[in-house]
């Protein structure tokens, strides 16, 4: 045993056989990960979404805590089902890791319309060397480099705040005055040793999932990617039940902002430590989210924004320190929120319009960023003029809300074709089916429709020899436990039926309200966008047959993925892309949906299903 | 009885005969507070400076503590006296204040050379009055606002930090959208109910006392001052020592720095209260002080300007939110520190030379800023230089390692005239003679010259009948205690004059080093400029007599007061200052005095006294 060994601990992750040596009291999660092994955790590691769950099989571990016996129950506990985040090792243990603990590659959306870009970063990079002061020559240590720059730039001013000098007079004096340091207009924000890589972090802030890239500043080169959920969900699955509960709670907008600030400081960590750069190489981050998303992680105040009519404190560009949102970066970093549009539609609906080039459309086109806030755009290039709107749709297309509803990843059925023959499912990987990701729920009902057994208003019926009485009425078998990946029935119910249609009624409204608002004919629409991680695996043919579409029979479709993410991307990597972020933001308009008289109808009429074809 | 002042406790204040009713467990600092009485209390109530003691006559109240037992003694306690600020009452209480104990008018010099100013603040003011927002126009509450003064001063850009729109969202809706902003660059940094007055504050930050003013920032009044005691002194009297402290503990420049952000909070405190204004109405700040204590404010590192060859991290002038230093004002106001020129010359000695005038010399002048920190300036309007130098002359002339040294209040001798008829004392206020301040010692040392009783090298002769031997070797007798305001003799000892030796040569020294560097005969200087609150009452023949200051045969003399503090109220006042001041620290050179291979003799000759005249 080599001297660092000395005193660690032995543990077997079973049945892949993988083995690391960690310090006593280590938790399981964490020795997954030295083990390099991914569990998934999107809460991350705090005990509340039980997904890091495994077996002990041998060995002394803590005692099962409160969170546990929540999650877990009395039995699971009994024959040793722990979760790995809140289980800690006090000797050489042997655990099983079921294959659903294990993180599937994710589908993390970054392709889509995401054009070469040359890099044209706001913070801009400068070698400095300057010979050491002597009592002959006291300049200051920030005088004594800024003419490195200053000449290179011809700028007047120049300054640093005292956190970013509290780094450089060490700094420079460790490398003997040969340094680079990183100066976004005249501040410098921080410094390094010579030839270190400067990184930027572009975030998008979902209201249910956050999804974070690391790039290259210099290069451009995406060089990692990371993601989480958004820790917010515990107080309101929607930005209404969020607000609602800052306003009701003394702390709660602190307690909002706080726990996805921590995430995002979690995300920037991760990302460093995947290419095993130092955190204080990343210089930039750009954050696009909805209104209420860049409300609370900035905390702007949300009171006005929580009731009609539902008033944002600003949609201009932020900057913001780093720091001061607890992201640890350099010393002096901002981070960028990108403007937002009026309402709920925010800087990352600015992000989607910029990275599916809506901006630059041709015809009249209409953009649609489906997620638990669903924001959609009709782009007129005529009068250059977007009117945009929020659509309250719910996480029901994210997989919340529904019974067997997951997320995108390993397991998850994400197509689905019935035929008098049965029923073909296709699972992410093709693992055995562990639940539906929302293009499956779609799947699902267009082809239910297609064989009768789902009415006009959402009924099931009981024609098919699937469809059966559950605990929660009727319900459609898609996997027998005896199949799946759980050991579980996978199965869509009448219940979640309901969830998807009041969805789907509110997109559909949206969009038709959009149009008759701005008094545009189905046919002239040219181009449709879908962006969203939901939207790049929707089959578009079933999203008509579910009547989550409107015919619009001219158009042209384009699945982009996680467009706001590209859009983040691209405002992290260059200047000119955040000045076309404001004309975006400057030349759209809001309509708030609930002033438009026929919404209602149109409400309901959306959550109808139509005659398939 | 009211009910306000059921369960109140009466508390006496004699011979003045004051009242006031107070909450029981209320220390007797702050009901003297209450009272309208002002006690001495320059450590800001911790029971450190031993100035604010009473006799507890009658009543019940807390015992003696632990700082208490240390400064008074038993003997002192058993007789009853106690320190106000560590003494709270539990029962009515009569107390005894002696005169000693109470404020006298302090002496902050803010006269001089204040030429009348146009107000042009940094911060503009824009009343605003918008249409509230509807579901038909959501607007973001910035947006709303932003237009009436873009208008106005058409800008491109504007923002609102998170903290300001905290306070504008709520405050804008509360009084129907008709409010006032503040408004800095392209940045509202607060706003307030229409026609409330913008306020600025300008505080010079002595390594000894700080003092601060209040002005109304549209009429350029003075409103109020107010002054205390730097708190680090108790971590060392003069710059080098504090450094030194910072560097040798891991929390000593936070412990240091949090000190005197602490004070300045108090300080605004004072000054708002005095016109019973909001702090929310202090939208600017300015401040100057030496190198070391504007790196300890902004805690920036110091410990480069702690050893050779004492380099400041910046010179350069700093902007920082208000609040980032725990000061208490409108949300995003700014504390802006003036540029400093090199080594410990800093903002404050730029202040001085703006607010004498000495950029604007048609001659060429000196200039003298007598602290624990001594900055000269040899100005040369024929090539627009300044030549700036620091000395480390220590805290003598402003009274302290003085055995009966004080600071310039109400019964500090202020001037001495030996006679053989005897001693003429002048006191300030022409109270009983508690003390010397810095003006009295001068002129007891110039006096006993004269009188042949004091030798070249500084020895007190055993000629004079009021020289006699003390605890602390020859000593002069000043005032009996038969006479004094304190019950005990007044003195001026060897020691006491050794310090001063050690002051005077420093000063001495660096004013000829700075001529003979500039190539500069004594007879080319022709004008003097003596600034800081012991030059403003020095008698400048007597400063002559003990060989302070150089024989200039063609010079005129000038004092000016605090010049620094006016300094800072100018720049605070207008943004055509703060650039002034940005030019004089360009056009400022910086001496390391040590640098001169002749400066170790000049001071040895420097701490000799000449021959009276």
């Amino acid at each position: 045993m080599t001297d660092a060994n000395r005193n660690k601990l032995k543990i077997d992750f079973e049945p892949i056989g993988k083995r690391v040596m960690v310090a006593p009291g280590t938790c399981l999660l964490e020795a997954a990960r030295q083990a390099g092994l991914m569990l998934n955790s999107t809460c991350g590691g705090i005990g509340k979404c039980g997904q890091c769950r495994l077996t002990v099989i041998d060995g002394e571990v803590s005692d099962p805590t409160r969170d546990e016996r929540a999650l877990l129950g009395a039995s699971a506990l009994a024959a040793g089902e722990r979760l790995a985040c809140h289980t800690r090792a006090y000797s050489g243990v042997k655990v099983n890791v079921p294959a659903t603990s294990l993180v599937g590659k994710q589908r993390l959306q970054l392709n889509g319309e995401d054009d070469s870009l040359a890099p044209d970063p706001k913070v801009k990079f400068y070698s400095v060397c300057v010979p050491p002061p002597t009592l002959e020559d006291t300049r200051s240590d920030l005088e004594r480099i800024a003419p490195v720059y200053i000449l290179q730039k011809d700028k007047g001013g120049y300054t640093a705040d005292p956190a970013v000098l509290r780094q450089f007079s060490p700094l420079a004096r460790a490398n003997d005055w040969i340094v680079d340091v990183f100066v976004r207009d005249d501040e410098i924000i921080g410094a390094a040793p010579s030839d270190v890589t400067p990184l930027g972090v572009a975030v998008d802030l979902g209201t249910t999932k956050i999804a974070a890239v690391l790039v290259d500043l210099k290069s451009g080169e995406e060089l990692a990617v990371a993601g989480a959920a958004n820790p917010q969900i515990a107080y309101g699955e929607d930005v209404i039940s969020r607000l609602t509960y800052a306003r009701q709670h003394d702390d709660g907008a602190e307690i909002l902002g706080g726990s996805v600030r921590n995430t995002l400081d979690n995300l920037l960590k991760q990302l460093a430590e995947q290419i095993q750069a130092e955190r204080q190489q990343i210089v930039d981050i750009c954050v696009v989210g909805n209104t209420a998303m860049t409300h609370l992680l900035l905390g702007l105040p949300t009171s006005q924004l929580s009731v009609s009519p539902y008033v944002a404190a600003t949609h201009l560009p932020m900057d913001i320190k780093a720091r001061d949102l607890g992201m640890h970066a350099a010393p002096g970093a901002y981070v960028h929120v990108l403007p937002g549009i009026g309402g709920f539609v925010g800087a990352d609906h600015v992000a989607m319009i910029m990275a599916s080039r809506l901006d630059r459309a041709n015809d009249i086109a209409l953009g649609i960023d489906i997620g638990t806030n669903t924001e959609i755009v009709l782009v007129n290039p005529k009068n250059r003029t977007y009117i945009c709107a929020s659509c309250a749709s719910g996480p029901a297309f994210e997989g919340a809300h529904i019974g067997d509803g997951m997320r995108a990843s390993s397991g998850a059925i994400e197509s689905v074709t019935i035929s008098p023959d049965g029923i073909q499912l296709k699972t992410i990987d093709d693992a055995p089916a562990i639940g539906l990701c929302g293009s499956g729920i779609v799947d699902v009902l267009a082809e239910l429709i297609g064989c009768n057994a789902l009415s006009k208003v959402g009924r099931l019926g009981d024609s098919n020899k699937y469809i059966r009485k559950g605990a929660n009425g009727l319900e459609f078998l898609l996997a027998a436990g005896s199949r799946s990946g759980s050991g579980r029935d996978v199965v869509i119910s009448q219940k979640d039926i309901s969830q998807i249609q009041l969805a789907k009624g509110a997109i559909r409204a949206g969009l038709e309200t959009l149009l008759a608002v701005a008094d545009t004919p189905a046919e002239k629409v040219a181009e449709v966008v879908v962006a969203g991680a939901f939207g790049a695996f929707l089959d578009i043919r079933n999203a008509f047959r579910i009547g989550l579409l409107p015919h619009l029979p001219n158009a042209r479709y384009s699945q982009v993925g996680n467009a706001a993410l590209v859009g983040a991307k691209r405002a992290v990597l260059s200047t000119l892309e955040r000045e076309r972020a404001v004309n975006i933001a400057k030349r759209a308009t809001h309509l708030e949906l609930s002033t438009y008289p026929n919404f209602n109808r149109l409400f309901a009429l959306g959550m109808q299903f139509p005659e398939d074809e």
